[in-house]
Order: structure tokens, then C-alpha cells, then sequence
């Protein structure tokens, strides 16, 4: 497959808008006669309101509205930005309202004010007399499940989704008898939060028509729109949702955190514009975490070092609504199974439990940068024990081109494993320094590690993969390519008019893309997620520009009186397809389309394309650290994400995906954490002078290789890259800091304060 | 053809947003940071600007830029909102820049200043010092055209345009030859101005990706588009034009009076948004005007009264820039010719020529008022000097079904104008009361009066007609119609929405129409003039509106595994077509096309449709009228315009429609002129204290039938009805003013002051 057009690094399309400050986010919007919105958190983590006085608020000057969870009620709704399922068993749980009197964790949303302007709305909300009752709260997911726990949601024994599957001929402890080695230990991953750039911010108001309108900075315009018809009893066509230009959203703004609320405060208010927006406190307290979690992992061997048995039981930790449910943690189980296949038995079950802590939610590789920070740990830990080199243990044990998942039927077409390996090898000096770093003494220590993972491309088949495309050309011959999926500042504006311009046959200046995202225009695609839409989407952007290319090649061959076929387009040109000459430009069959007065037709396509394949993007980290044993300070010196992501559509950018994905990675590996209070269950850093992102100077330098080939099953040979660079560094660093220290770090994050409890441990300190 | 949802009184889809102010106009949405133009206007009438001197206005505080004719130009462009041509011979003149140092009408565009505000741009304005140099002008066409005038644009002699046609088997002079009676005389209509609701107004800004957006007031969004990108050398891909919410067009809005300027505005000043609105004055002397005419008739007949031989020629005022150019006048051909064809010769002959007027341009029903009242005066001044009565001449000779059209070659399918006279006589009481007034005397005399017309729909075949619709069906079942035609007030968003909701089965409340116009957004279509839009985009309405009603049909029957020719869709239900069973709610078939795991496919239809045909809108008004002799006072009594528009697809918007048109005709007929001053070529009454539109207290009640079948080339069975109320009031007034006191007015308005002008020629006073 040659490319002309997709694999060139073609300049973003917002970037003039972005650096000159041009482009329009949602708070750069806005409208006259705007109202304010603010919202009352609760100062408890769990328990009831017994009564709430709105008097002294309602009365400040200013105040339009109070809202409370007496006053103000829609359908109770699930905030997960799913694709929706006709089989009522496969819906989200709708476990929320826009206000709550129970109140389940600290920052829960318990009333609400609309003013005039945004210092009235914050002064009123501390005029509001809430008294709580208390109830226990559980910030671990085990707590919450033991027996007689207090229910955080009536009925629900407090476990949000459960489930568990066996693979192989023969029963799981049957496998492990047959092991010559067996490796079980505990590992632990603690939530942490997107910290997008742009929090969540939504205005929404009432159009004359009465039909709803709801600006917000979402990742799935068509999910809101969905999602508030139920939530309001209102019919989808009277709803309207608008995604201005977004500034992150990482899976945040993959949920519903903000739309029904601030849709309920403009129906409050007789349909006025009302803005709701968020500090970063609120962001990290009250939207959206990953999940944390505690893996029990058991695997069995020969001592060849294959694998021929492999146990897991997963509690997640799901916060306090069920937000995505038991999908983050049900989905770890097939990247559990799929990495390094067992020979004989697999036993995957896990749970999501409700406590008391903010809700978790999706975030950038849904459960994947979880599973295998355990996994891959546990494969060092196991390589360690059994003095076997990691990569070695890997290479016996990791998956091949060709496997088929058991789980989904579905065939593994492409794998770049090997050459990740050999490639990060060779970049870290691999053999060389595992050698080198094999017995140090003295405080600081060195040490190389490597993790590999596979990430599965859209969540076809778990659920329907469907995506839309409309292109319109232009009187010029450019085309305006209108698109569902949306423009989260991945790109998708970029690489989408890339592909159009490579299949249509017209340069990439001419493909004009919208990234606005109007569910009243676009053509239905439920948005970014699950890196699926450069798959998916992308499938319908070719089929839509085949037609289009067809249109022009076959009024092209009337105007120019040669037969299709001996046609092409190439660079806005109509060519002889033998020779190359050009003919004419593509401009002229556009302007004859529209004005030709015998024939005018203009040249459109309007195309849903339904995706049944997926594909694994494999990737993996090599990382050399120096580890400072007295401060437990971990310093990289050396870090390669390499990817196998298919084709890539436009390096530079990638490159830049990869950069974002690796400092999320590290932040994951080395500092980030939500912290409680144990005695308050109130936050203790959500702020981010305390919560510990990192920044530009903790960045080292990050290097980034693309391997692999083109997918078959994808329209550009493209498999998911959006979410993979964040998957492999924290296992990585991990191991490096096994290879540098001998400890086993068991737990993220690696920060200063676990490494000194580990090395105390473990007698270094 | 039975309709359940065309022909009912459904609710205007703007009604709620429009009488509670939540209607969005151009004016009330603006953006932050945007800049305000105003335009300084020429204060000689011709003549050459020797000098300008801006260094003052642009030291002012708040001044961002003055623009000049010496620091601003683009390529020359034409401004009317004709579809375009292919062929260079059928483009329209482009006599026009932004600005001009070459001053043609008193109020022409000289420069423009950019301020960071209203106040300091207007105070800008004052502070240019402008030197002319003066040239001869002229206000008449004939003085224009005179040999040896000095030319208004170079090389042109001062002709916008001209065109003679003859029909027949025998010479004209031969023809009058063989009649037993001719009369022949001189008619005249003057200039008018639309005074829409919501004067011109549009603002510009460039996005950050470079692209150019013009949001406007305008009826063409997509030739707005087309026009800049020539004036600009821009390629249209990269220009969008929106158009809100309008306060009125009647053609004002058919021609790009501020958009290029506003263009080069915001180009001026790197982009950042810039509003240019006008005042009353600047929008009634510096926009577009209804042309002035003057008419040379001459007709025979024979004894009996049949016409055999018809001769016109007519001198158009096309003002000082040629805008729709020879368009205006040259249409009046046909209509002076349909009507009442001659037996044996026919001759046209017409002439727009530049004067030094305000620029006159499209006027809703476009030259036929004028030419209407020419001839319907004409029939009865020849009634009366034959002694005949005026219905029964026109009953001998107008048009008849069957009739085809020799220069169009289009037949007359549907022709209601026996009913229009039948039921016109009765309401008046005809034939009692034209006996009745036959001998007046005293100061108040009565009488009555009556006209005819036919009105072309849609401009085929002399241009091309295109229309695109497209529609989208949501999970609910309800559509998103997206259509370039616009709603211009006249209520195109109710009709489109009617027959969507008519042709796919679903209530009407299922379709939403977005009343903004968005280029980059909506299928193409040139816009609203003409009266074309129900009959050319509805059209395409039709065809968007089955594709997706069969795409229903399809769905449902797989799903009720029934067979398709067995179903149907009625008010949003599938059912049984035999036995009208409802089998289900449309909302579930669009949510399985949806979501259906295997099969999901959204419902949508994109279509463009050209319309080869046309049809003659027919129309007639009859009116009482007492007029005051001595002070010249017309009191109208009774008045009632009767159409045949084929089907009327919303009866009271219809009746709105025509209530507008005869308030516009009465204004025509009796007060609206544009005056200027004779020695200077100033106006003398831009401002609407001074320009006499009819206000509520001048206007008598408004009766308004519709009489008249379906029309087979029609979508809908219907023909033009935008633009035709808006022509018979002035003729019928007129012959009621004849039959009151037997004074053949021959020019327009009958003011006061005209009244006694031929009364006192008459020896009335």
C-alpha cells in the first residue's frame, strides 16, 4: 500500500489557532445574559442529609436559583460514555442523579446555585446550612466487599460488576501441580487523575424552538446528547450538544460529569444560558479517577520458563458511582489472558467494588497501564527468582502473529514484539548493562528494565464499533469533511483530512475539517475513545472518499470524454492513470458539478461504516534509572517508548502522542496518587501543588520508535496509538529499579516515600 | 394527492423564539473583541475624489484603521445573487470594489474606518477630509442614455444592459395596421425601497486555521460565498459564510452590499472580528432599490376587443452600479408578452441604463410589479376608450391552460385566472358597482378596480435551478433537516419541515430545521429569491424525504419480517398499509439502526435535485377605493388579493405572506417614492420619517383568497407565492381611482401629490 498523503508529517490544522490563542474553547464562548452555576460539595464522605437550609443563599443578591436535591430531580442516569446497547442487560448502571442527599464521598454534589455572576454563586454556596448524618466509609475496595460493610448503594452488597472466566483443558490448580515452578504474590496500583489542561466546563441553554443546547468540552457529543434524553425525559432530536475546540480530556470527559446538571440549571431558569464550570480542586476531586486496584497473581511454569498457568483475582477500586462500571476491570482480564498466552489453564476474576472514594472513571488505556504494571512486574519478579533474563522469559512466553483470542475469536494479524525487543535492546545496550548493573553497592544504583503490553484497537467486539462520515467538495474542489468523531488535541482533525486527501487524491491544504463537533450537523459517531477512532472513523472516511473520488473520476470522464478507468486524482489533479499527465484540475469537475446546466449534481457522501475487526498495537518501554537509595529519588537517565501501531498516519504528531502518553507514564510510575485522609476520607491533595504531576523539569529526555507493519484489517494499515504511550513506563521503571536495587516494588506510585518503605524493608536503608 | 401535514395550519417553527426575543439575529451575537466599521459616503452625487486625508481620523484614540480606495482594493466583483454561469457571456458585470475613488451616487462607499468602537469610528468618520472634483449626473435612464452624456462607468455609454425581442408571423407595423383600434401612451413607476425590518448588517473574522467567516444578514449564503472568494482571489473552500436569524430581505438581501467590505475589514486588520452594520439612512440610500421605469405602449386590437398586436419599450433606472444588471428589466418581456398574448405580433425592446440613483436591484417579484401596473393600467385605459368593460377585455385575452410559452417553451399546466375574476367580482360586487360609480360627481367619488398578473416560479429556464436537502434521522425517530435554502422570515423552515414530516410519514413536531445558515454545514443551494425555494429545494425536500422513508420501510420490514409494499409510515408509526394497524413507533426503527450489533446503518438521505421545469403563479387583486379630490387622499374600502399558487402548503403563513405583499403594494401604489434633489442628486428622504411607508394606520384590512389546483411539475402541488402578493395592489388601486373619477394616472406612487397634479390637469380641481 503506498501512501502519499498518510505517513507525512502534514502540520496540524489548529496548530496557527492554537499557538496564536485563536482557538475558541468552551469558556471562550459563552453568550449574552449568561448566568453562573456553582455547586455545593459535601464536607462528609458518607452519609445523609437530613436537612438543608437554602434561605440565606436564595436571598443574596445575585441569586436566581437554588437548587437541592429536594427541589430538583431527573430519571436517575449512568454517566459512562458507552456505546448504548439495546439489551437493557448490557446498559450502564444509572446510578446518579444531578443532586444527591445521600452523599458518597467528599466533593459529592449536593446542591447548586445560579446568579448573576460567578462571585455571587461561589459567596451563596457558603450561606448554605447542610446537617449530614454519618455513615461508615470505605476508601479499599476489600473493605467495602466484606461482609456486613454499609451499603454505599442500597442493594448493591456494594459491588458494582464481578465476573470471571476460565480458559484451557484443564482445571487452574490441576495446571499449577503440573508446574515446576510457581510464582503468587500481591501487587497494587492507587488512583490517580487525568489533570487535563482544560477542566470540565459545559453551558447549556434553551433555543426559542425549546430545544436544548449544551456546549461542552466532552469527548463524546453524541454520548451527552444520548444520555440527557434519558436522564431528562426529553426526545434526542430536541437536544442539541456542541464540542468546541478542547484543551484534553484523557477519558475525563469521557462521562457525563457535568451535562445533566447544568441542563437541569437552564430548564431552572426558563431556558436562560447558565455556565458551569470547575476548579481544579473540583476536577480532581469530584470528576473522574483511574481506577485503583489490588492484583492476587499466580502463575505456574516449566522450567524452560514457559508459562502454563496463570491466576488472577483483581479487586478494583470503582469510587463511589459506578461511572463505567465493571468495564475498566472486567476489560484487564483479556490483556491478562492475550500477552504471554498459558499452555494449559487461566483463571481471571475480578471485581469492582463502590467505597468512598471519587468515582472511577475511563482514563487513557482503560485498565491496561493497571494490568500490566502488575503483569510485568510480576514477569521480572518471576525472571528474578528463576534467574532467567526478563526479556528471555518474554520472548518464551509472548504472543505470536497469527494467535487467535480465545475470548473474542478474533485473529492477531500483526505483532512488532519481537522487534520491540530487539530494537529496545539495542538502544539500552541490553546484555552489556544487565551485566554491568548486576551487583552494586553504594547509594545510588543503576539498573535497566523493559515492559512490554498489547492494547486492543476500538472495543469491537465487546461492543458495536460504528462510525460515520460526510463529505461535501467544494466549488474549489477542497471538501469540507464533516465527522462525529471528535478533536480531543489528538489530532483527529489532522490525520482524518489526511486520510480523505490521500483517498479522495487532492492535496492536504484542500480538506476542510470542522472541530466543532455539532450533534445536529456531524454524521453519528459516538466519539473518542478506546484509540478507536482512526480504526474505526477512519474506515468511514475511506469509504466516503472512495465515492467521492468515484463521483469526480466518473464526470470527469464525461467532461473530458476518456473512459474511468484510464482516470486517476492525484494532488487535486485529474491524471491519465497510465502516464501521469495531467488533464485538469479537480477544481473544474467541482465547479462543473455545481453549475453545469444540464447536469449539476454536486459531489457529496454521507457514509456510516460498522467495524467488525479489531487489532493489537503492541508496544513496550526500556528504561535505565539511577536509584538514590537514602531518598528513594529515581532518576531516568535513559527511555524508549517503542510502538507498533500499524502504519503511522502522521509521525510528528504521534511522536508528540507518545511524548504525552510517556509523561503520563511517568507520573504513574513516580509520583502521582490521589491521597485520603483515613480518619476524614477527605482529599489531601487535590490541588496540583500537592498532587505531584509531573512537570517539564522532572521530564527527562524521551525517545519514541515506531516499528511494525501495516494492519489488513485497518483503512490505513493504522492500529491504536491515542492510549498506548501511557501504558508501558511504570513497569518499566519498575524493573529497572528491580535490576538497579534487587527490591521488588510491589505498589505504585515508586515515590520516595514507598522506595524508602521498601528499601527499609528490604534492609538497604 | 392527499396531504395529512401540507396544507396545515402547523405553527411557524420560529413562532416561540420570535415573539419571546430568544430569535438570534446577526446584531445579537458578535463575538469578544471585536471591532466596529462604519463607512464614510460620498457627498457629491459624481465626480472623482482628487484628494483624501486620513491622518487625523486615524490619530484618534480607539481607531484601528482607515481604509481607502488608495490603500484597499480587491478584484472588481459583480454583487448580484444570481446563480452562476459557466459561460462568461451569462456573468454578472463586476463594476465594484469595496471602495471607490470614482463617486457614482450620492451615499457611494469612499473609505471606512475600524475602530475599537461604535462612538470613536463614526466620530473617525468626521475627521476625513475629502477633496472632489465634480461631474455631471444624471437621475433620468433617457438622460443617462442620451448621446453624448458623460459616462458613469467607462466604455459603457451607460448601459447596464438592453434586450428586443419580436414575436409573430408579421411585422409589428404591420400588425397595428390591420387593427381596428390602437392606443398607445407612456407609463412610469419610480424608484422604492424594500425597508426590511432588520437593516444590513454582517461580521467578519478569520479563524485561526486561516479560513475566512462572514456571518450576514443575507437571503445567498452560498453565492455570498462564491462572490467573495472572486473578490478576494480566495479559494471558496476556504471562506464560510453564516446567516443567522433575518429580520427581512424582499431582495434588499439578494446582493452583496456589505460583505466583501467586511471581508477586507477583518483581512485588514489580521482577522480579529470586525461588525459593520448600517443605519437606516445608509440602508435605504446605499443599498438596493426597486428599479424606476419608464414605459412606451402601444396595442392593437379588434373591434371585439381581442389584442392583436402588443409593443413596449421600456427604459429601466438601474442606478449607479449595474448589481442584477439587465436581469430586472429584461424579465419584464416575458411578463408583458404571457398574459395576454397578441394574435398577431409582439415586440420587446428594454434598456437598464446607469444613472447616478441609489443602486437599484432584485425587489420582491422583481420588475413584475412594474411592468404589471403598466400593463393592468394600459387594459383599462384601453377598456375605457373602447367602452368596455375591463374584466371582460381581459376575459377575451388572457392566457389560457395549454397555453406554452414561445420564448421558454414551457406550457401552462394549471391556470386559475377564470376564478380569480369570478370570485374577485363577487367580493366587490362588480358588475353593481361599476355601474353605480359610472357618474360621480362632488369631492368624494368611488370606485372599483382590478388588476391581473402571472408570476414565473423559480428562474428556469433562464437560470439554473438547483436545490439540496439533507436529512438525518435520530434515535427518536425525528429528523435534523439540513437544507441551503434559507428562512428569510417568509417561514421556509414551517413549509421545508412540512413536506419532510409529509413525504417520510412522521408529525411535523419530528423535524427540525436550523434556521442558521451555515455554508459549511448545508447542502448546496443558491438561496431564497426568486419565489423558487418550495418549488426547486422542495423538490429536493421530496427526494431526501423518500430516500429516507424507504430506508424506514426497509428496516421495519426486516425487523417485523413483514414485507416492505405491506408497510407504511403514518404520524411517526409503522403500520400496515392495508389496514392502517399501527405495528410500531418509528422511534424504534431509528434506535435499531442505530445500535443494532450486525446490522446498524443511521437513516440519512444527502440529495441535490435540479428542477427543469417552471410553472406561472397567478394572482389578482380588486379593490374599492374613495378618493378625496381635493386633497388628493385615497381611502381604500375594500381590498382583496386572490391567488392561485396551486397548493398552499400553510394557509395563515400564506395569508401573512400576502398581507405583507398587499401592505408593500399599497405603499407602492400610493406613498413610497425615493426622492431626490434635482439640483444636487442628494436623497431627500432616507430616513423613514420622510420615505411614506404604510404604518397600521394606513393600511384598510386585507382580504386574501386562494382559489386555484395542484400543480404536476410541482413538489407539492405548489407554485409562487413569496414574491406575487406583492404585485396587483397598485394597478388595482389605480383602475378604482380611474373608475372613481375617470383620470387615467399613468405614473406611480399616487400620492397626494401626483393626484392633484393630474386632477388639476383633468379640470377635477
Amino acid at each position: 500500500m503506498e501512501f502519499r498523503i498518510v505517513g507525512e508529517n502534514v502540520p496540524r490544522k489548529d496548530a496557527v489557532a492554537k499557538v496564536t490563542g485563536k482557538a475558541r474553547y468552551t469558556r471562550d464562548m459563552g453568550m449574552p445574559n449568561m448566568l453562573y452555576g456553582k455547586v455545593l460539595r459535601s464536607s462528609i464522605t458518607h452519609g445523609r442529609i437530613k436537612s438543608m437550609d437554602i434561605h440565606k443563599a436564595e436571598s443574596l443578591k445575585g441569586v436566581v436559583k437554588v437548587l437541592t436535591p429536594f427541589n430538583t430531580k431527573c430519571h436517575n442516569f449512568p454517566t459512562a460514555g458507552h456505546p448504548y446497547n439495546l439489551d437493557p442487560n448490557h446498559q450502564d448502571i444509572a446510578d446518579r442523579n444531578v443532586l444527591t442527599d445521600w452523599v458518597r464521598f467528599y466533593g459529592d454534589e449536593i446542591a447548586a446555585v445560579i446568579a448573576e455572576d460567578e462571585f455571587s454563586a461561589k459567596k451563596a454556596l457558603k450561606m448554605i446550612d447542610v446537617v449530614y448524618e454519618e455513615l461508615p466509609f470505605y476508601l479499599d475496595p476489600e473493605e467495602a466487599l466484606k461482609e456486613g460493610a454499609t451499603e454505599i448503594h442500597e442493594g448493591s452488597k456494594n459491588v458494582v460488576g464481578h465476573n470471571r472466566f476460565t480458559l484451557g483443558d484443564i482445571d487452574i490448580e490441576e495446571a499449577f501441580d503440573q508446574a515446576d515452578f510457581v510464582y503468587e504474590e500481591v501487587l497494587e496500583v492507587k488512583p490517580v487523575q487525568h489533570c487535563q489542561m482544560e477542566n470540565q466546563v459545559a453551558y447549556a441553554y434553551v433555543e426559542g424552538n425549546g430545544r436544548l443546547v449544551v456546549v461542552t468540552s466532552t469527548q463524546i457529543p453524541h454520548i451527552v446528547r444520548r444520555i440527557l434524553s434519558s436522564a431528562l425525559n426529553m426526545p434526542v432530536g430536541n437536544i442539541r450538544v456542541i464540542k468546541p475546540i478542547i484543551g484534553g480530556g484523557f477519558g475525563n470527559k469521557q462521562d457525563l460529569v457535568l451535562e445533566p446538571l447544568v441542563a437541569m440549571m437552564t430548564l431552572a431558569v426558563n431556558g436562560r444560558p447558565v455556565l458551569l464550570d470547575m476548579e481544579r480542586e473540583e476536577c480532581i476531586t469530584s470528576t473522574r479517577t483511574r481506577h485503583g486496584a489490588r492484583f492476587y497473581m499466580k502463575t505456574g511454569l516449566r522450567k524452560d520458563g514457559r508459562i502454563i498457568a496463570k491466576q488472577l483475582k483483581v479487586y478494583g477500586n470503582g469510587g463511589a458511582y459506578a461511572a463505567h462500571g465493571h468495564a475498566v476491570i472486567g476489560k484487564m482480564g483479556g490483556d491478562f489472558y492475550r500477552l504471554y498466552p498459558a499452555e494449559k489453564a487461566v483463571e481471571y476474576e475480578s471485581y469492582t467494588a463502590y467505597t468512598n472514594c471519587s468515582v472511577a472513571g475511563a482514563m487513557r488505556a482503560y485498565g491496561t497501564p493497571q494490568i500490566t504494571f502488575a503483569f510485568e512486574a510480576h514477569m521480572d519478579n518471576i525472571a528474578l527468582e528463576m534467574d532467567i533474563d526478563p526479556l528471555v522469559l518474554r520472548e518464551k512466553n509472548m504472543v505470536q502473529k497469527g494467535f487467535v483470542d480465545q475470548l473474542t475469536g478474533v485473529p492477531i494479524l500483526t505483532c512488532g514484539l519481537p522487534e520491540i525487543i530487539s530494537k529496545g535492546k539495542e538502544y539500552i545496550d541490553w546484555d552489556k548493562k544487565r551485566k554491568q548493573y548486576s551487583a552494586q553497592t553504594g547509594d545510588k544504583r543503576r539498573g535497566v528494565g523493559f515492559a512490554l503490553f498489547g492494547y486492543r484497537t476500538s472495543t469491537y467486539p465487546v461492543c458495536l464499533e460504528i462510525g460515520g462520515a460526510r463529505i461535501v467538495m467544494n466549488q474549489d474542489g477542497s471538501v469540507q469533511l464533516q465527522m462525529g468523531a471528535t478533536e480531543i488535541g489528538q489530532g483527529a482533525a489532522t490525520v482524518f483530512s489526511q486520510m480523505a486527501a490521500e483517498t479522495i487524491g487532492i492535496p492536504y491544504e484542500m480538506v476542510h475539517f470542522e472541530e466543532f463537533t455539532d450533534t445536529d450537523v456531524v454524521p453519528f459517531d459516538p466519539g473518542a475513545y478506546a484509540s478507536r477512532q482512526c480504526y474505526v472513523s477512519g474506515k468511514a472516511v475511506r469509504k466516503a472518499a472512495t465515492e467521492v473520488r468515484e463521483k469526480i473520476l466518473k464526470r470527469a470522464s464525461g467532461m473530458l470524454k476518456i473512459q474511468q478507468f484510464a482516470l486517476d486524482v492525484q494532488d487535486g489533479n485529474i491524471i491519465r492513470a497510465d502516464n501521469g499527465e495531467v488533464l485538469c484540475h479537480v477544481g473544474k469537475i467541482a465547479l462543473d458539478a455545481f453549475y453545469n446546466r444540464t447536469d449539476a449534481d454536486t459531489i457529496t457522501a454521507d457514509v456510516t461504516e460498522v467495524s467488525d475487526t479489531n487489532c493489537i498495537a503492541f508496544g513496550g518501554c526500556v528504561a535505565e534509572v539511577e536509584v538514590d537509595i537514602p531518598t528513594g529519588r529515581v532518576e531516568i537517565m535513559k527511555v524508549l517508548n517503542i510502538h507498533d501501531s500499524g502504519k503511522i498516519i502522521n509521525p510528528v504528531l504521534a511522536e508528540g502522542q507518545v511524548h504525552g502518553g510517556m509523561s503520563m507514564g511517568l507520573g504513574y510510575a513516580l509520583s502521582e496518587v490521589m491521597l485520603y485522609n483515613e480518619k476524614t476520607g477527605a482529599p489531601r491533595n487535590n490541588n496540583l501543588l500537592d498532587y505531584k504531576l509531573p512537570t517539564l523539569m522532572d521530564t527527562p529526555r524521551l525517545d519514541v520508535l515506531f516499528v511494525g507493519e501495516n494492519d489488513p484489517t485497518a483503512p490505513y494499515g493504522n492500529k491504536a496509538l491515542g492510549e498506548p504511550p501511557a501504558v508501558p513506563s511504570a513497569p518499566a521503571i519498575r524493573n529497572a529499579i528491580l535490576h538497579a536495587t534487587g527490591v521488588k516494588v510491589n505498589k505504585l506510585p515508586m515515590n520516595p516515600q514507598t522506595l524508602f518503605e521498601y528499601f527499609c524493608a528490604a534492609g538497604l536503608i
